[in-house]
């Protein structure tokens, strides 16, 4: 195809993206030709500052600008709740339903041994440290209801039992929205073993 | 929600793209972050890259780097067939189906009164000095068939008749790979007028 060499360099370049294919990339690039000069370098700053300006969190391993994240760095969030999670990426998730306002602590992976990993290369001894350092009353692990999330998910509650007063795990069961028809038989199995009583009978 | 500024400020950019929602932007954010630097310099460098590079062909208005395009540069197309389109983007549809060997060009919107756009204020004095200066055989008028898109088609087959062999416009019809029953009335009468002998009967 006929296309001058820049304009088919930003495709390409968007294309590399995850979920976003040929056509979604030409798409982009046009527009954003089509924008103004200042909106393209808005975007070009932006994708540079991002990789230049963000590390991990000192304490949670967060995203985090400065030594700590906007999180640990807020004196308004309980210290005595930690939210175990997998990734940094995790976290937002959780923030965006406004549901938790504790402290998180960031794995950076799950235990894996088919990849060769194992408890000692996640922030394990870094949670266990956290613990140690200031009381935590109740630990909510947050990993994902895969294979390896609920691995490491086991080895976290048998490695931690006894230095917080609660381990919890997120509730596994029907996704609010879905239908019966379409949900799988371990998710089924589980909502019906954690069934809860209905209202106030 | 507590997020760096600068990764915020990466989410608010790409969520100006079009059909890029505020989670779409978050995914692609945590992709570039997560990311090695050299990519995220190569997309920031292309997205200055394409406007500080780019501009329009000097004969067809396309978008070239060099003051023709890349077709109106190449000696191989055929310039004796002009296809006429709205905008510099549809060039590249109309490429990526490889259908056409000629040139184009490019009138850089539609006749829409009610916007102010008039005939002056597009680049149909141009395709008449073209067609002036080198014979043309056919002209394909490949504006949209929207309103706007058909009314600047008239236009033109008024103002042209007779400064080439023949004006033509591209065939309306069932898009292939729909079906009758989600095809509006308008197409479908569009269709039937412009039905054709099937196979050799």
């Amino acid at each position: 195809m006929k296309i001058p060499a820049s304009l088919q360099r930003l495709v390409e370049e968007l294309a590399r993206l995850p979920g976003i294919g040929q056509k979604t990339a030409q798409r982009l690039a046009f527009s954003i030709l089509r924008g103004d000069a200042e909106r393209a370098r808005a975007l070009s700053e932006a994708v540079l500052d991002v990789k230049r300006k963000i590390r991990f969190c000192e304490r949670c391993f967060a995203y985090a600008e400065e030594a700590l994240c906007p999180i640990c760095a807020d004196p308004g969030r309980d210290g005595t709740t930690l939210c175990v999670v997998e990734q940094p990426d995790n976290i937002y998730v959780i923030e965006r339903s406004g549901v938790f306002r504790g402290r998180y602590h960031v794995l950076m992976g799950t235990i894996s041994p088919l990849d060769g990993v194992g408890p000692d290369d996640l922030k394990i001894r870094e949670l266990a440290g956290r613990m140690e350092a200031a009381p935590v009353s109740e630990l909510i692990l947050a990993t994902n209801p895969s294979m390896q999330g609920e691995a490491t998910a086991l080895h976290l509650s048998r490695l931690l039992a006894g230095k917080c007063e609660r381990i919890t795990r997120l509730a596994r069961g029907l996704p609010v929205g879905g239908t019966l028809e379409f949900t799988d038989d371990v998710t089924l199995h589980q909502a019906f073993v954690g069934r809860q009583t209905y209202l106030s009978q």
